[in-house]
């Protein structure tokens, strides 16, 4: 039995007006016993280990509902490009040359790097996944697993049989902090009958699906010119929304197809940095809440970002739904919702994304003694328009903690840093 | 007489292939007295103090070109409200409660914002710009002031004679560290015969003009109301434009506004966060650029940001461009000269934005072992879409070291966070 206590201010993420100035949150083991006003821990409660940061915010940790990890691999390396070339000529044959060993290596540099910016949970989909399962149960996080699936290429039965291999082996590793979902790549590159295929695969082995849906113009045209329909309209005629479906990107979406999407209960993963820096578009993320459909945050891989934080993110989703919808889009605090108890949902995890009692304890606290959050007219505001990931000071995931004062516990991170610059510049070079 | 000799990586930002991955700067007093490779300081150079960090990159100090230092004190005070109303029921109430002392105070904690980020210079427009002035002289660091002026109030006459008098006991103060300019606030809150007569006084004062132009549709509707022009056309046909100008924002401009702009040589400070979250537009930049018109970086105030770094700055500029003018808009290199030699080009600074030779030794270390900086495909994109404003470790202004391992060395900055916060909220509450 281990007990932390943590005091400072807490921003629950459990409704808007919640906020405590003197807050309290005790752990015990990898649960939330309780949240509320200094003195509120039971009077039982034993901790062993006490963090008191009166000038700390603590929040839920940061959830990053789509992401390639390993891709930190190509943080820099094909700037500024066309698309189509940007893939061809450069990020495809530098995956191609990419171990296992590789992707494992350059997941855990993501994860020194997520872990540094608060984000607790991330929708991973890559290839040679179980070595991403091993790099975050070292790493302590949470995650939501999916092996990248494609036909187009030579690799669908064999992705096919990873990903169920990668279900009987992971999900509900390390104490439910992994889980497992099929990753079926995009309309454009699954063709139907093996889109079928996976959602049968996902429907037996009882998890959902993580699918890029409707990124961009291009995808909107082989879509229209093979099947005479949206993506989306393509995947709800082959039954793809059934079950669990997160939909990355939806960046061109119809009025139809957010109803297709809503009465699907489809969520969808908005990566704004990416859409933007690859020119893909703005999605219509404001329509979308309105509507009522559950949108997460994502990053996106750090192939088209470049980093991996979600303190930009969110600031990043803020300024480009005010830019086409007004300066009254998309509050703050809806901003934080998107980036915690939402991407929870989006993710299909249910005691994760918010403080309350019974939750999982995954917790951040961020450090508001600094120029840049006075005067402190709003909590809300400064986190999402004036944070950035070196202020988060503490970590905490399952009640463990993973980094304190900026200090990682579970991993080494020269280490990772230089193993992951040798062996990029290798295929570089190569 | 003092020295200062510099070791790590250099990017002089004088030209896209000049990088030193082992260099060394050596400083004489003020000035940069050799910049190379490691081994290139004179051979009679003798140095104080000598920073050697293998791992970091030294840059020019970022120049943030658009400011009002002091809306500080309104960060995160009214959000997500439609611009009118932002403006008339919280800012323009909030701001005329502000006193002189409270000018002083919300500038320091903005300078140790910036100082914390990188950014070595300022161009301010507001009001108590003596104040500005005097914590600018104690801050160490570099600012072009103006003050800003209207006559559509009851201050257009005492504006313009503090303006006066600003030039008068400030500009080359501080060892020419400030300057001045006249602040004209806009075509729609001056009048045409205020605006000649605020260019008038400029001429004879021999200083140039930063005014806000072209910023929302609202204004092109007044201007084009009154006067039958774009913005452009209307300051152009008022000879407005014929020294130096710092044009702020300029988000909607017509082809013949470019042209105009162009053989003005006015320059332009782009605010692509502040235009996104007011919801004001997009610039052309890609244009103005193609046009070879000098363009800089801006954070505008942290009311409408809400933060003073150029970092994010930077990131949004590409997205936001690379959004509506394609993938291979504004590579990274372009952003940073944005950011350093162009902004101080767009302020008539001579001798800073670059490393050089002769140059004022206005010089930042931005410190690349960290996660989010692996592997090191790119440095340019690195600075431009990984890196945060916590990655600067060292700020040297005018050869004084202003930041030293993340301590501020003119600034109290805990007494003046709290100062603000006690002043702001005594405001917000009246």
């Amino acid at each position: 039995m281990s007990g932390i206590l943590l005091r400072g201010m807490i921003l629950p993420m459990t409704a808007p007006d919640h906020f405590f100035p003197e807050g309290e949150i005790a752990i015990q083991d990898e649960r939330i016993i309780s949240v509320g006003a200094r003195g509120s821990a039971p009077e039982n409660f034993v901790a062993d280990t006490l963090l008191e940061y009166p000038n700390d915010v603590f929040l839920p940790g940061l959830i990053n509902t789509h992401t390639h990890a390993a891709m930190t691999f190509l943080r820099g390396y094909a700037e500024d490009l066309p698309l189509m070339q940007w893939l061809q000529d450069k990020i495809w044959p530098f995956e191609d040359q990419m171990t296992d060993e590789d992707v494992y290596q350059g997941t855990l540099l993501a994860l020194c790097e997520m872990i540094r910016a608060g984000t607790t949970t991330m929708s991973d989909m890559y290839v040679a996944m179980h070595r991403v399962a091993d790099a975050v149960l070292q790493a302590g996080t949470r995650a939501v697993l999916a092996r990248g699936l494609m036909d187009s290429g030579p690799n669908g039965e064999s992705g096919l049989q990873e990903n169920l291999a990668l279900v009987r082996a992971y999900h509900g590793a390390g104490g439910r902090r992994v889980t497992v979902m099929f990753g079926p790549h995009a309309p454009y590159t699954c063709s139907g009958p093996y889109l079928r295929r996976v959602k049968e695969a996902a429907d037996q082995a009882g998890v959902g699906l993580h699918i890029h849906v409707a990124e961009t113009l291009d995808e909107l045209h082989i879509i229209r010119e093979q099947y005479g329909k949206t993506p989306v309209q393509w995947l709800d005629e082959l039954g793809v929304f059934g079950g669990h479906v997160v939909a990355a990107h939806c960046v061109h979406l119809t009025d139809e197809d957010m109803e297709i999407l809503c009465r699907n209960h489809v969520c969808v993963a908005h990566n704004p940095e990416s859409n933007m820096k690859l020119s893909s578009g703005t999605a219509r993320i404001y329509d979308l809440l309105r509507q009522g459909i559950t949108v997460g945050l994502g990053t996106d891989g750090a192939s088209s970002n470049n980093n991996l934080e979600l303190f930009g993110e969110m600031r990043s989703a803020a300024y480009q739904q005010k830019l086409v919808s007004g300066p009254t889009a998309l509050p703050a605090y809806e901003i934080l919702q998107m980036a915690t108890v939402k991407g929870a949902e989006t993710l299909g995890l249910s005691q994760v994304g918010s403080l309350q009692p019974g939750y999982q304890a995954d917790i951040i606290s961020v450090n508001l003694e600094q120029p840049h959050f006075y005067p402190r007219h709003s909590i809300p505001a400064h986190l999402v328009y004036s944070a950035q990931s070196a202020d988060v000071r503490t970590v905490i995931v399952a009640g463990k903690l993973l980094m304190q004062e900026r200090h990682l516990l579970t991993l080494d991170e020269k280490q990772i840093c230089h193993s992951v610059e040798q062996r990029a510049k290798a295929i570089s070079r190569a």
